[in-house]
């Protein structure tokens, strides 16, 4: 079938076969099949979607156009944790090392920030020395060894999803359930998972903004990760406010050893708790959540956590004495506050708006190419629910570049909303989709 | 607005304004806006589709890539003609010398032939010597000289369309209301037209199959034409069977020779003159279809509309001895009969196998690349409605090149379908509709 063709039966509402998808796939990452049929054909798909076969033909194709870390060999099985990206949210730096300290292997590959949202490769390069470009075979060893690696995506595992989200980043062709499902489960079959936790943010803040196309997308990634042979629990978490209080990088990681260490956010203990419970029980370690929590909660009170997080960071050429003295991550040296206009309680904060604050302080990237600041950040200083004085501190800004200091402040200021009464307690956990 | 922004606003449904519609029309001509984003975006157009005001800033944005030809200097307005193609559609070879003959201005700028159709400027370049590659001077000389001129389309009128239409030739693109307007009307504007007819083909056998879509294609091209400032006039013509009997170049001259004479298939020779007189209302030659269709006859009867045809024919450096000597054109060396299994009446003959039999005999052309034979043909036999009895010529096939001869005769085979009873006339002109 020609490509043309292939388009064709895509924008008529066809199901297309296994062999037209591989053909489309292959030649697109051969340079047979040119970006131009290739966005027409991501738009049929933006429009007319694809089913569950399609969805795992299309998967599997863009798993086999690189290689697949195999982790059968590892005495329990290899569980991986993906988010769809929040404003604050630094759980896999409080989750991989927390489930390695329990024994289970975590193998973790991770991307940049972009626009509003930050990335874990970002974050963990806050730490000095830290290198998030090992080999695969270096991951692979470092993962058999002390149970966690953290590194950045490799041009050796799916390169026909790094092609692709490129072209659908460029052609509005990103928000489509089948194509980001392809996109997710690919990179993890390859990485070597054989279990998922998936967390799917829901709200103002995330990239789905309902709960009903949270589920949509939550429910397609657990099935297709199913139908390629990986156990797969997803849960659908609140991404109305920022995730802890931290907005970041540095600051990020000294809010994720906080909650290593006990304490921190009771928010992003929550959610990082329940991620790591769920990874608990598909690794076996644990026959109930309840029991699993149990672990953790051990795991965290006798340092062994953050004796695992201090392994991790030597293991990759960092400088783990971060874990105890946080002076030694890159510190702004200006600071700003934003003040409460008027006593009240905290009605809501808009995620968004405090991500792109702290972006447009340095951050984050507003294209691919730019550079961040380490050091640039956004604190939230009262979360919603909280009750604040006329004049007291919402948020702090930190900052080495003050050229776009007044966008900053005006967007933080903008995404604090007051009220007289106290409002209802968020949910930060709504549902949970399993497929066991 | 970004490029991504506008492909992500047609693919949200919204309206998009004149400058976004200018700004990737003017960016992708100049070669910024690259093809995978145009694509997509086509194809967020196939989906979403456009209102009047998108379409008319669209073909406009199309028009003003290029020059337009100014014919307001002439005694009367120009009107052009434009079929949306069938088999055996020569209408335009016919209707141009007619109406020029009736003192008409008559710029007509054609297109050539892809798969089962073909094009005027393959059956023009099958008479000897003649030149389809005036300058537009040249071009705009003959017409205010003769009345007109027939040529292929320049790199100067229209250039965006070219390029547009080249990539939704290969991203299944092509089969969308509004991309099909701007691509029609955007030429005709740029080729002078002030007054415009159309010959929208509807049938198995045409580009729309449906009377519905026939009719929505229609009408949004007499809308959009209007909204330009032109007077335009659709006619709704049926293309379930081929169009006289002649399916190939130098034979569709010939047939179109025998209209002008004042013989030739009657189908042919209806929907010939009523374009014509269409043609004539507009430019203001008779107060109606009715005076209209006498002048007309009036001068194939006097043979002034076979000598425009020599003169246009001799401006352009052509061999006006073909129309009086058809052995002066090229023939084919064989020719093969298909012949009728069984007696009884032809019930119907499928255009589309039929063009496709005389492009594999060499008529048309596969690719855009390819070079085709001038004399390789079909010639219907038998129209639907007549009694054969079997053994009887349905067609015949006239080639020099045996090669694909087999799967031409299985697909005229295939074309027609015999039955017991006479059954009911085709009508041949089905609707009109008028903006004036």
């Amino acid at each position: 079938m020609r490509t043309l063709d292939i388009i064709a039966e895509k924008r008529n509402g066809r199901k297309l076969s296994s062999e037209s998808i591989r053909a489309l796939v292959e030649g697109y990452v051969q340079g047979q099949i040119p970006d131009y049929q290739v966005s027409a054909f991501l738009m049929a798909v933006y429009f007319r979607s694809m089913d569950d076969e399609e969805t795992v033909t299309l998967t599997r194709a863009i798993i086999d156009s690189g290689v697949t870390v195999d982790f059968s060999g590892l005495p329990s099985p290899a569980v991986g944790k993906h988010s769809t990206g929040g404003v604050g949210d630094k759980t896999s730096l409080i989750v991989a090392p927390l489930a390695a300290s329990c024994g289970m292997f975590v193998p973790m590959i991770s991307g940049r920030g972009l626009g509003h949202t930050g990335g874990t490769l970002d974050k963990l390069e806050s730490i000095p020395g830290f290198n998030v470009n090992l080999s695969l075979a270096q991951f692979k060893e470092q993962v058999g060894g002390i149970g966690c690696a953290l590194i950045g995506q490799t041009a050796e595992l799916a390169p026909a999803d790094k092609k692709l989200y490129a072209l659908r980043d460029v052609t509005a062709t990103v928000e489509s359930i089948p194509l980001i499902v392809a996109s997710i489960i690919s990179k993890k079959v390859a990485e070597g998972d054989t279990g998922l936790v998936l967390d799917v943010k829901t709200g103002s803040g995330a990239f789905m903004k309902t709960l009903e196309s949270s589920r949509a997308l939550a429910e397609a990634l657990v099935r297709t990760g199913r139908l390629l042979g990986m156990e797969v629990t997803a849960l659908i978490t609140s991404m109305e406010e920022p995730l802890g209080h931290a907005v970041g990088n540095s600051v990020e990681v000294v809010e994720s050893v906080e909650v290593l260490r006990g304490g921190g956010p009771e928010d992003l203990r929550e959610v990082s708790l329940a991620l790591a419970a769920e990874m608990a029980l598909l690794a076996g370690k644990a026959r109930s959540l309840e029991e699993a929590g149990n672990i953790l909660n051990q795991k965290i009170v006798a340092g062994d956590a953050l004796e695992k997080f201090r392994q991790i960071i030597a293991a990759q050429g960092g400088d783990p004495r971060i874990v105890d003295d946080d002076q030694l991550l890159p510190m702004a040296s200006h600071r700003c506050e934003v003040k409460a206009p008027r006593k009240g309680f905290v009605k809501s904060i808009l995620a968004e708006p405090i991500g792109k604050a702290a972006m447009l302080l340095g951050a984050g990237r507003e294209t691919v190419e730019a550079g961040i600041d380490p050091a640039a950040a956004v604190w939230v200083r009262k979360k919603t629910g909280e009750e604040v004085d006329a004049g007291e501190p919402l948020c702090t800004l930190e900052f080495n570049d003050d050229r776009r200091l007044r966008e900053a402040i005006a967007l933080a200021e903008s995404a604090f909303a007051l009220g007289d009464s106290r409002p209802d307690a968020v949910r930060r956990i709504l549902e949970r989709i399993a497929a066991k």
